[in-house]
């Protein structure tokens, strides 16, 4: 099984290659054996996603990325990013490959883990928001914990890193969250989930693993996305001449 | 007060420039006095959207006009697409120019009206459905009611494309709709709304007139959209080096 | 454009004439050119409105007034109070005037400017609950935030006014209010608004301002309410004899 | 146990007082032994009720009989219409009477015998649904099922009225209710519900037994409303001068 | 009438025959002059009940003891657990005895006072939190106000417990209950109901007076649970040989 | 890793060892190649699960395999029925193994797959709504759509069943399904689900695929359920002398 954790910008440029390697052993490590994993990042696209503008951003090279992926036969992409920018668009492109947003993924698998949850991430929530509300998850969704710390830098400190997400966390389990889910790609390869859940007393849900098992078990039970949800564009098929 | 509807692709291009002229007569005569309103297209986006992939493709040709909108002192902006794309991120970029959504504008007027609506649009429809859900209306949605017939082909029969809106409206009043909202910015051009509201039996809310009369409105009540829900991007305020 | 801002008790007697040409003034400022607006206030009902008891005194002598109002050809009536009381009666009986209620109005605008709002109002509040719940917005609504300060008397220490007013909102905007709505028609006429936004941090939504606002785009839209959701009673139009 | 049933208009002059007495003889074997349990009318007031305009006709009536229930030392009132007018304005007002609304506790009951609801009644439905709104029990309720035929004819042609009451009572079962409540006084007193809960399968709820009921059950056990949703109107209370 | 109030455990042989003897007393003194109320407890099942895993423990004695109750002639049987163990399951089995939850029958009366209620209870809330969603009022419900006290501890010292209930029933009184609901049945016959709502504010909801009534109202009022609901097993009905 | 498969009765006893084997085969080749895997059943319970009486009947025999499985080190356990019989009572009770829930799963990566989902079964539905419920998944949710042929017959025709459940399928998907769920583990290996998929045109979620595959990612990710929803029973772990 082919599955590739996209990172939606020039990561490799912008951060390092080291940074992507990183993740994609950390990726590998958590895979099951028999998953061929590995992470791209795209030439262009933020530098980070802290608004709703950069997920825009992040959208066209993430399409223009697919042909590719389908044409090297990757069963499934994860789109490296919480609030699951492009997913939609991409399933309606897709004629193969599976799409799975870690976002949608994590708050699901919460979901079974518990009652309530809460979300801890960087500012701005609004998107996170919405994914709440679109997902139909907000009858479960306590609230957002936010670390005012900016994504690139989440990594410099790692112990004060790890202290403002567990204050946020802290916060949100005495609101009533009964597992928490961190809502930002680069927090979920700070490896201190299990600090956290023990910190925290609940169970904190990493989006990149359960993206990654999400994919895994879509891929084996032969699963891809609603055509009914996600039709494919209707320039695209029917008629001569693309909307491009 | 200076109102732009822009239309989120090159349609004078595409259609022609009669067309946008069309348009810009009609919501002229829907204004109040005091508004100077101009509608303009964009060089790049796509055709038509009838697809979330389009509304993605449509969202950095709108990010990139907006510096100049602001710079001639528009006070608001229209985007002329009714699943509002680049709403969002607009809202986040903007330091003067008041962004409207037309689809947000036309569910909560139709609020205002009846108990409950339903809209008819054209395919497909999970963008619309997400916007509901993101507009948190889903409590008084009925569901959308699909006219098969590509956007730029509904003018090519008004006839044709007033008979099936009001087969679609008829069977969404039957199913409990008390307002009949039109989906698609094309269709609120055809001039048809208060016939279909006649052969309907209810209201039916054209989101061209509805979104300028928000923008009136807000524009006189001195309104701008929250900044705690659309802060501006972080990396654009507070750190040197933009996203792009 | 006729529109006429209905107070809904002998405000004219009880806190005199002046009160009713400045609340007339103000209105008038607010409105686009071609609007010809009058306020009026009714012989009988309620001294002010601060209980569900007093809000059905109002009733009666609005149901009163309509006959007039259309015979005068007013275009959009408004009713002068939050809570909408009378609204939906009048709906049934209105045969040419529009009715807009400036709490579903004010409610709804505040839904376009950001994700969640709270109501700055006065006690008792359960009937602004009951109307965030009819209008189906009880999952925007982080609560009210209460003045305890009688409504005949909001404007005699106006600066005492806005300090417990910007305390409650504050509140409210901890608690995630994201947009506050002012939920007191006398509020809405203290000319505070725009200050409590800048304390406070996010818009302030005046229900004055925001009906005035609607009614015009109401009208210029050709919009009545859904006779589907407002027939008219059936004794006074099917058989003879009515219901008084 | 004094409990008085109220019906808020002129029945005695309007239907006759034989049927005044015949809905007392009803109530009474439907009452526990220990109940004393007296109908009446009000002097003015609707003939019957089928608009929300006729709604709010009946509530200056109630509110003015109120005292000399309490005066009698009433335990319980029960509002004889059931879309509970002016219950909410007669639990401000009261101090010591109970007051009760047949919709409400009819919604409330119907819920803790099965897991949906529809409402067989006469048009308009539009306060149906908003007292279904603010009982917060939209998720469980399927529809309205509207008989048309006026409230005065009802008793007219029981059997043509049974036979529209089973075709829609059937068509909510159809659509997924699975208990069936009468949505007006005046079906409550045909005398028919236990048959047609033979025909439609389902129970049906009688809201007038129901009501009394509910009332005896409150009584019993000492309960009053919540005044911190009911408080006394401040006017009454705190200040001179009342609103009157 | 007969009504039979079950303790779901061997309480006579665990606390002692005397206290089972005086709920019955307090329940005689509760009910309606003509019912005929006994308690009883059952031979097997746990101390009592504070998790999940112990409502499992108590469902099959209480359908072991069903048949007997039938053929006794019981008219309602009251499952004397707040979160309403095995009562769907005896509701699928009875044919004539109608099966009565004080959790479902406690909250929707709660409904009927007053506008939101949070719930005084003990350790662990789960099973409550999903009753509350199972009802479907969740959107009244504020949150559970946990007493830490074992449940066959609760009438050690009664002064201590009453303090515990007061604190947590004012927290929630603080957070927006209108209405306080005791959420265990040992408290509710602590005889402090009205105490507590002389020191909160609000009415306080006694689970087992409100099963009572609903009892009584329900078989007064000739209602059985719908079987479109609650059908009975079909092995047990339609094949031979049963399931056990 | 190991995974259990528990069949909440006597299956070997009523249908046959072979069954079971092939049932254990089917879930080993859907496993990924690190996962031992298998399957066992119960000497008590139901024959078949067709009611919530026989839902109860499963969860004392559950419960006492539980310990056993903990000590042969099953890293989790998947009960063998949609509506997740005892799972929360397991976990309450549970040390160091993860329990799943099918329905629960299926439910949560069908809200992955598309907009809505309807759920395929076997009457009676009440226990298989309470499970949307409790998982907040109304908002989702269409409708069950069922299939009238008893459980353990659901393989004597296999053409027939298909048949059957593709017009149940297909109904819901007319109502909106943009995704099926099999509601039944008898139907989940019938092997039939891609050709439901093709026949209805929309996905079939397998609920024994899809437990497994949550049950592998929880493992894999080192997930177990929250201690703050699922506490140990007290008695079991504070004071002396358990509830048994």
């Amino acid at each position: 099984m082919q599955i590739r954790y996209v990172i939606p910008g020039p990561m490799s440029d912008t951060v390092g290659n080291a940074e992507v390697a990183r993740r994609e052993d950390l990726l590998r490590s958590w895979a099951a054996p028999d998953v061929e994993l590995r992470v791209q990042d795209l030439p262009t696209g933020p530098a980070s996603i802290e608004s709703i503008y950069e997920e825009q951003l992040a959208v066209p090279p993430l399409v223009d990325a697919l042909p590719g992926l389908e044409a090297e036969g990757v069963d499934a992409l994860i789109v490296g990013c919480f609030d699951d920018p492009g997913v939609d668009a991409l399933r309606e492109l897709a004629r193969r490959t599976l799409v799975v947003g870690p976002g949608a993924a994590a708050m699901h698998v919460a979901s079974v883990l518990g009652g309530s949850f809460g979300i801890v991430t960087v500012p701005s929530p609004t998107a996170t928001r919405k994914l709440v509300l679109t997902e139909r998850l907000d009858t479960r969704f306590v609230d957002v914990g936010l670390v005012d710390i900016p994504v690139l830098g989440l990594r410099d400190d790692v112990e004060a890193t790890f202290e403002a997400m567990s204050d946020a966390g802290q916060a949100l389990v005495a609101r009533g969250a009964e597992v928490i889910v961190l809502g930002c790609m680069s927090m979920a390869f700070l490896e201190i989930d299990h600090e956290l859940g023990a910190r925290t007393g609940v169970p904190v849900v990493n989006p990149a693993k359960v993206a990654l098992g999400v994919a895994e078990l879509l891929v084996r039970a032969g699963q891809m996305p609603s055509r009914a949800t996600f039709p494919p564009p209707p320039k695209l098929t029917n008629r001569a001449g693309s909307a491009r």
